[in-house]
């Protein structure tokens, strides 16, 4: 057939499968956010409309995709997590980024009307980059979520006492990053108190926390489990049968996806919710299920 | 600061950038577009709005990104090539893929009530993934662009006549998939003329030969130029003045981006437009520049 | 200078930093070792002195490459583990790998005629092989370890069967074949005792179980401890003062490195020996430092 | 069989395969070799007879690897050029370049003492690292030989003038490094010959060119060829039959591979021997076939 002549150059493409048995995270950012931020006069310093939009845009993802087992956003990026045991496209790194990446920017562009109903779109469109990194070990993924949520924190605290001068104190954008500049976290929580009447604590929890999803579960009695523990330590691959894989999937597309703003350092969260790294889906809640 | 006792994850990060002086191919193709396409009634075997919509959301990527030089698609795919010397992104392979693949997803959400005003899009929602291929050389490249050609004539001829069986002939997909089981081209050719009157040659173009996007400068004479040679021959790395560089940036934005339905196999299409391979800009076509 | 003109050469050098806190397992393979065997007439199934010779290689460069926690040997194979926080040559992959196949070659050759005087080298000389493997956890080493040593068994255990058919038997290698064909380990068992009174047990250690190099520290007891969980378990990453390390390092210097043939699959080895998995040195055993 | 419940960590294995139809270099170092040229205390700035072991280590690799095409070699490094067509052990990087590391440290510990009679080797032993390089063009391949021929000259023109200084000028090293900084190589030069009578052009011209090997056929009129072209040019691959395949590795097999000291920057080297590029081989010289 006179395709043969050319399709030698299919050898040219590359292996990209992810070494099994690693936490798969998959980070995806907008792409020049500040300037799309700008142009839809997005709030300062956050705006909850387009926040909204993103965990919604993320919900549909984790629905979609049974082998995430959980998500967390904070401004314009989201980290996906895929189990360590996920097998998903022969864990192919390309099309496990590629998905994400394309459906989540089908999600944003489908949903914006509903959250800016006065804002049309225009070209050039918001977009988002991705990428994937492996995490060999549950503590490496558990301190990596804390890394995003401290992230959030960080900036947040930064962010609320920056427009805080800015908005209410009259400064200018440099005059108030000077102020800032060398301060502790427990000086902005001053200036925000003292200056502002703004007590941080009280602030919004998914400014604070950032927004986490997953799927719901009953809960489990923290003492009685050890999560992390039971899920590095199982000294050989388990393979289940596959009437066993069928009902656990079955289980998970039953649950309920929720967006949460809970503080995911802690092990509290994770104990409470052993199904998360343990990839075994717990009990339906009554009256909570779809 | 708190944050750096997680910070540490970052190191799990793998470089990937892409080696220096290789053409760079993305290719992305719509995931599931089968169940989509009868989900949305696309006509058999082509769907012109479809396909239009398809290559206006390529045409957007064209221009919002000039380090690509051309673009190919066919069905639910596109191919879209950075030229070798290309450094954007610092060649990081996952940002170019979810770049174009996110990009293209927004376009393709965006533009298509304009396609497709009487079918709302509902969830799930289309999707595409991606991958990128190097290319080493020249040739190469060109037998990539042939590859993907050849195979849209050979698919394209295939459901003409397995399509034609069906809706004209009266067949089931069963006795058209039989029908056509061990035909050459020459034989579904036959079939086409003498049971329903098509002369394939008549087909239009877009369906026969696929569509080729690229920047459109003035034509060069054939005979006083050998792209292909010229661009790998180069015994040194050319090192473009910044001003240079400015000056042909600002050049291909000017050009005009167009779709066209040409054949990329023979030579003649390269050689009358050497700025898609040496990525030197040509002279802009009077009265046609945007 | 002159030399910068071709130094851009260097940018086609890409990285190959292995991911951090993995365990780096080095495996090399003597290449084309059935002829070499041949050619130097080799006794079969097990030629004591050919064992003895990779083993000494082996324990040089234990001893010459601190970072290396444990070796295993069968054959002419022998696997090296670097322990997953090993930073030697920033875990670059090719300087891992080739300084231990080369290092080790080395060695061969310089060895061979201790082991070999009446059988001088000529060309083609003996070579190896060699590449890294990355496990995340510990179970996957233990693991890896296990495989080789079960599979030392496996062959073993029909070399011996297979040889005593042909040499005491006067079998041919086919018939040896035909006759082993689809056999059990008992029936393997059963052939050698009662055709030619071997109880398999009593053949010698370094046959059956291969050889494990370590360091040797003094043997803990085991009840007191759980290393494997110990390892994986730390929730943050252990930053070591660096008085601290030298101070571990010259305790790994001073330990001396032994070669036995000792069953590392059941958990008694690793339990007895926490130092191998943990890294941190045990305490020098009276009379038997070097 | 006990064996399989451990064969799953062969799943950790990556594919290294190189990416076809690009030129492959395995770069060799000597590991410590400051430190290991002072222990046998080799000759300052070149040490004749351990070049002469690096070349005829380089000349068995050449002789029993035919899928290199050319190798060359300065102080204690030496580059292995694979040709770009090469599919030996399916180009998995691993393979390639452990088998020349292993095989030349094999070499190296073997040829020794016919070099160093009255100094046998202890351990430490010397060793080697190495990895491979891929360049996508010919013209990357001449470069990258021109980069490392040009780095000979260089640093052999600043080694003989620094020795110079010491040896015969009786400087101390700081004050020869002194006298050296920011020289050019005219200096280099002057120095050399009003100081001390050296006209570098009849330095040796292993010293100043190092040495390149490859197999020896019939020298082409440079006039009529113009390799460079035709080895990128061709616009499909090219399928060989299995006798053709064969025939051209006997005569491969048959040609006598030489260690010379030659220009290797400019064309002519190449023009007059096309079969290095083309890997197509030559004839064989009347009466120099070994």
């Amino acid at each position: 057939m006179a395709n043969s002549k050319y399709e030698y150059v299919k050898d040219f493409e590359r292996s990209d499968k992810l070494s099994p048995d690693q936490w798969i995270v998959v980070r995806i950012d907008g792409r020049g956010f500040t300037k799309f931020a700008n142009k839809y006069a997005f709030e300062k310093p956050n705006d909850r409309k387009a926040l909204d939009l993103m965990n919604e845009a993320a919900k549909f993802i984790m629905t979609e995709i049974p082998e995430l087992v959980i998500a967390y956003g904070v401004s314009d990026e989201y980290s996906f997590v895929f189990h360590e045991t996920c097998k998903l496209f022969e864990r192919r790194e390309s099309k496990l980024v590629t998905t994400i990446v394309s459906t989540f920017s089908s999600y944003y562009i489908y949903l914006w009307p509903k959250y800016f109903p006065d804002k049309p779109l225009s070209p050039p469109l918001p977009s988002f980059d991705g990428r994937a990194v492996l995490y060999p070990k549950t503590k490496h993924l558990r301190n990596y979520m804390s890394w995003r949520q401290a992230d959030c924190h960080i900036n947040n605290l930064y962010n609320t006492t920056f427009w805080s001068l800015i908005q209410q104190g009259g400064m200018t954008n440099q005059e108030a990053e000077k102020a800032l500049a060398g301060t502790l976290s427990a000086d902005k929580n001053e200036i925000l108190f003292s200056r502002f009447g703004i007590n941080y604590n009280n602030e919004p929890a998914i400014y604070k926390k950032g927004s986490v999803i997953f799927r719901d579960f009953e809960l489990v009695e923290p003492d009685t489990h050890n999560t992390f523990q039971e899920v590095d330590d199982v000294a050989e691959p388990l393979e289940q049968s596959k009437t066993q894989a069928e009902k656990e999937k079955k289980k998970r597309l039953k649950a309920r996806v929720v967006v949460e703003h809970l503080d995911i350092i802690q092990d509290e969260f994770w104990n409470k919710r052993p199904w998360i790294l343990s990839n075994k889906p717990g009990k339906i809640p009554k009256a909570s299920s779809t």
